[in-house]
């Protein structure tokens, strides 16, 4: 029950049991994307419990003044309403004979397999296919096959474009045109209510049955949030019908829209979706297909050999490529890597730690390209982090814990569960008290360089990334009656502990970033005296450089015990009776993560 | 199938069979409410295709400057997910022995009966009963139980304040404070994000099984716009597992809260919920049975009597006397009904010309108290309907077609469907042309004083309605070459016959409502003088005595042909040949209805 791994020597994920209750599993573990956007798996049929998402990179939009900004919802174009002699097409009911779900990570294809007795009996095998193309960021393919076993039906298909879905019932969107074209291309316009984004959506079907292309004109169903086109068709008994559904995306934030009215992205979304029509979903899966081989698999063939578990190991770290591939928006360095991707709401489409930490290194060593985009990010993103450090006090740049437009500075929400005992609900403490993030901006931005040796990126930002964060380190230190500098009231990496002192992991990253700020100080001075000259006069390194050899010199630094533990933070090892136990770790977890 | 007439005798509507394909009709059929708030009759359990909805009335809000003012969807207080030993109590999957839906319309009960054989084959007796209080205008009691047939079982229920529901999509409200007390009443703040109403919904629960009461603190859960409480019962075979929850909804807008804070609103809220808890579902459906019958079925006792027939039509009046109930906000005369009552979404709880033509005979009738607040609104929306008449170049007071708030003047939206053979969004005329509603709302005054001898009403307010609705007629009319004067370009009471001239129910209705003018300015200028002379400094009667006499002297009044077939338009029998069809005029009417 559950995942299948018998056939990740192909490279496959397989679901081998439909199960309604737990649809979001699927839904992100199988997700589909190319960094530009990215769509949940949620099946062509509706059920109760889905959760249908589909996310386009860096297009942040703020509810209302409570909220935090967050990337939209936008508007789904998955879903079909597929009727046979009158019963929908339901899983939940009548009975199941075959199934699997199957996510190709070498295509980047998803593909569903069926079985299925009716509740009235009628045999149907049923497939669907989808694509979303790393060829042509904005498109999307899907295929649909029904065939009836057990005598000739009638099918009739709703599919259109469903602008009614939220963010778990926040609206990002306002209704914009709505339009049919040629009584077969359906487009809706939805603008984002407080960023202004436009995004174009564009949609057009193409029926066949046993390949012979069936012509027909839709009829258009028109509600609120909603447009769909009607099809109806008779199938006999072992035709395969074949719905083709092709899919475009535009929206005024693109990479690529610099410049491009809304009404020549409209232009642009029909003619994607014409051309899709032309092309046929076999021709646009294998399009991408070579995409995926020459981008990723042909350039970074990471190869496990060895024993029984190998083959295992080997589709892991495929698995970890494909959504590291699909999550980071590769095009485009105004923006930077969800912590959920772009296969959910779930933390809002920011940028946290993560990227320096986890997912830096991997895409430094295979694709330069996009490691230093997402560090140009955060060199662009400077002013939020003017901004907050000038909010609480401090000097230089103090990086939001969490991040997402450019100019934002800190979005982190400010409350999240209610506290059981006393009713209220919780702050939300990482916002305000994770400030190691300033440190990790820095360490990243040194690593990739490190790395590549791309001298060019530290010339035109690294520098500046690691002066900025270690003057803010700097004004943080806290004199102590002891004599020492001391970082107190923080969160560390462990966030379970709020309010911490000296906490190890956040003392050691703010010396070691102002130790390197020291470093490139006497190496720019020395070596490149142009950059100096103007770093200089921009954030006064002569006078930081003094604070920085005082703050190295008397930084309080944890150090291990007798048994060579090092405590994380002043309280570690006295306080063990007020550790959360497992079960309140788990409840706190359940309220941040998502499927 | 579908709506069982049998027990009408006993005021019951029953349906007989659960078809989740067609949830919107009982839904709405048998809603519940009192005027102040209203409540689809969605089960318990969710569905794909169900609308969940609860309005107030009079809480308008306007999701962005695209879309018309409507009465927002309030968080949803009834669901609950119901799950026996694992499996979700679901009628789409198992088997069901026995199944009824009842509506009361004596009592305003709404209960439900199902015997249920689970998937895993469970045999489960289920009962829902459900109630909004006539009494106390802001209570909602709930009760469940669950007996197990076939073996003992645990029952686990969530259940609290979902506010992820929304207009279809669009989203009216911002989150406030979420509050867990005592470990069991839940209370949620929402604020209506344009017109800033705040909405206090809170709810508590209490368990039983067999009668014994179960006393349990609460498991909390808390998501993003929503709240839930969780309980697990161990229930024997043929034990009664019984779930009552009380719901209450309080709103800055409510007729009695007038300077009362959202602070004290809450108070009121947990003080509501804690004493339908100690009063119990039974007694709070008692006290509002009663109220039921002390204010509507004593005080008009409607009866039919006569062949077999009867008992059904008994039962129908007493239908409508149930909806015209429910749907009628007789407690606040700053807002009036909705063309869709409280019972969706359909029509944004705008109120159109219904009101005086269809409904307001009735309560003129019935309940006088109830007319005259409904035609009081109309005299305090004079403001939008003064703006609309400058908008439009008149003068007078030229009411809107579609009213909510007093001052908004006009709320048609502009567009509807999609034109077919076009593309494109198909406009709304009647906003703009169907101007018979502001003779509609002067016949409407004169017709309920006519029929209560209602004096004071007629002093304060009914003379200046039919005076100012008479202006804006005289200032309409339009000098023709034939010396009449017309009234071009208008929608009739027909709607689908857009832009015609000289409609037969506007220019005789304008002629009638000039003529009542003219008679008042006689009758007040000989027997109120003190009135007359107010009214005439404020509209300048004498001048517009001069424009009415004209205006009533030449108007166009078309006659009947020689067949006694008094024409609707000028092109009305002259033009069958662009008449829209069945199917089309199907079509058009699809766009615009909702269950």
């Amino acid at each position: 029950m559950g995942m299948d791994y018998s056939r990740v020597r192909d490279w496959i994920l397989r679901e081998d049991c439909f199960d309604p209750l737990r649809l979001g599993k699927c839904e992100s573990v199988m997700s589909l994307g190319n960094g530009y956007l990215g769509l949940r798996s949620a099946t062509e049929e509706r059920y109760l419990r889905e959760t249908r998402g589909m996310f386009v990179a860096g297009t942040f939009n703020k509810f209302d003044e409570n909220e935090v900004t967050e990337l939209p919802n936008a508007a789904d174009m998955t879903a079909m309403e597929l009727t046979i002699d009158g019963e929908p097409f339901d899983l939940t009911v009548g009975t199941m004979e075959e199934y699997t779900r199957e996510l190709n990570i070498r295509t980047g294809e998803l593909v569903r397999r069926v079985l299925w007795i009716s509740p009235a009996g009628r045999r149907i095998r049923f497939a669907s296919y989808r694509t979303v193309s790393l060829k042509n960021l904005h498109e999307i393919a899907q295929r649909v096959e029904i065939t009836p076993l057990s005598g000739d039906v009638t099918v009739s298909v709703r599919s259109g474009i469903d602008a009614t879905v939220t963010n778990t019932g926040s609206q990002h969107f306002s209704e914009g045109d709505k339009r049919f074209y040629d009584k077969k291309a359906i487009q809706f316009v939805l603008r984002t209510t407080q960023s202004g984004i436009d995004f174009v959506q564009t949609t057009q079907h193409r029926l066949a049955v046993d390949g012979r292309v069936q012509e027909q004109d839709a009829q258009v169903y028109i509600e609120r949030r909603e447009i769909f086109a009607g099809y109806e068709v008779k199938v006999r008994q072992d035709e395969c019908f074949a719905l083709e559904k092709y899919s475009s995306v535009y929206t005024t934030r693109d990479f690529d829209a610099a410049g491009r009215t809304t009404a020549e992205l409209q232009e642009a979304g029909l003619t994607a979706c014409r051309e899709m029509e032309t092309q046929g979903y076999a021709g646009i899966l294998a399009d991408s297909a070579a995409q995926w081989e020459a981008e990723v698999w042909g350039r970074t063939p990471i190869c496990i050999e060895g024993n029984a578990q190998a083959e295992l190991n080997q589709f892991a770290v495929r698995f970890a490529q494909y959504h590291m591939r699909i999550m980071v928006p590769a095009q485009d360095n105004r923006m930077n890597i969800g912590a959920k991707g772009l296969s959910g709401e779930g933390y809002k489409g920011h940028c946290f730690w993560d990227t320096e930490i986890f997912l830096l290194p991997y895409y430094s060593f295979t694709a330069p390209e996009i490691a230093r985009r997402l560090e140009e990010y955060r060199y662009l993103s400077l002013p939020g982090a003017h901004a907050k450090a000038a909010h609480n006090g401090y000097r230089g740049a103090m990086f939001p814990w969490e991040s997402a437009w450019l100019d934002d500075g800190e979005v982190t929400p400010e409350y999240c569960d209610v506290d059981i005992l006393t009713g209220k609900p919780v702050k939300v403490w990482s916002g305000i008290l994770e400030q190691h993030i300033t440190s990790d901006v820095a360490f990243g931005a040194w690593q990739y360089a490190a790395i590549t040796g791309d001298e060019d990126f530290m010339d035109q930002y690294g520098y500046e990334l690691i002066f900025d964060t270690a003057i803010f380190w700097a004004s943080r230190l806290e004199a102590g009656e002891d004599g020492c500098y001391h970082i107190n009231d923080v969160v560390g990496p462990d966030e379970f502990r709020e309010h911490v002192n000296d906490n190890a992991f956040t003392n050691y990253m703010a010396k070691w970033n102002m130790e390197k700020a020291l470093e490139y100080y006497e190496l720019l001075k020395t070596e490149k005296p142009e950059i100096f000259a103007e770093l200089n006069e921009k954030l006064q390194l002569d006078a930081a450089c003094e604070a920085w050899q005082d703050g190295c010199a008397h930084i309080f630094l944890p150090q291990p015990t007798a048994e060579n533990v090092l405590p994380q933070d002043d309280r570690c090892l006295r306080c063990r009776a007020i550790d959360l136990t497992k079960d309140q770790q788990q409840e706190h977890l359940g309220g941040i993560q998502r499927d």
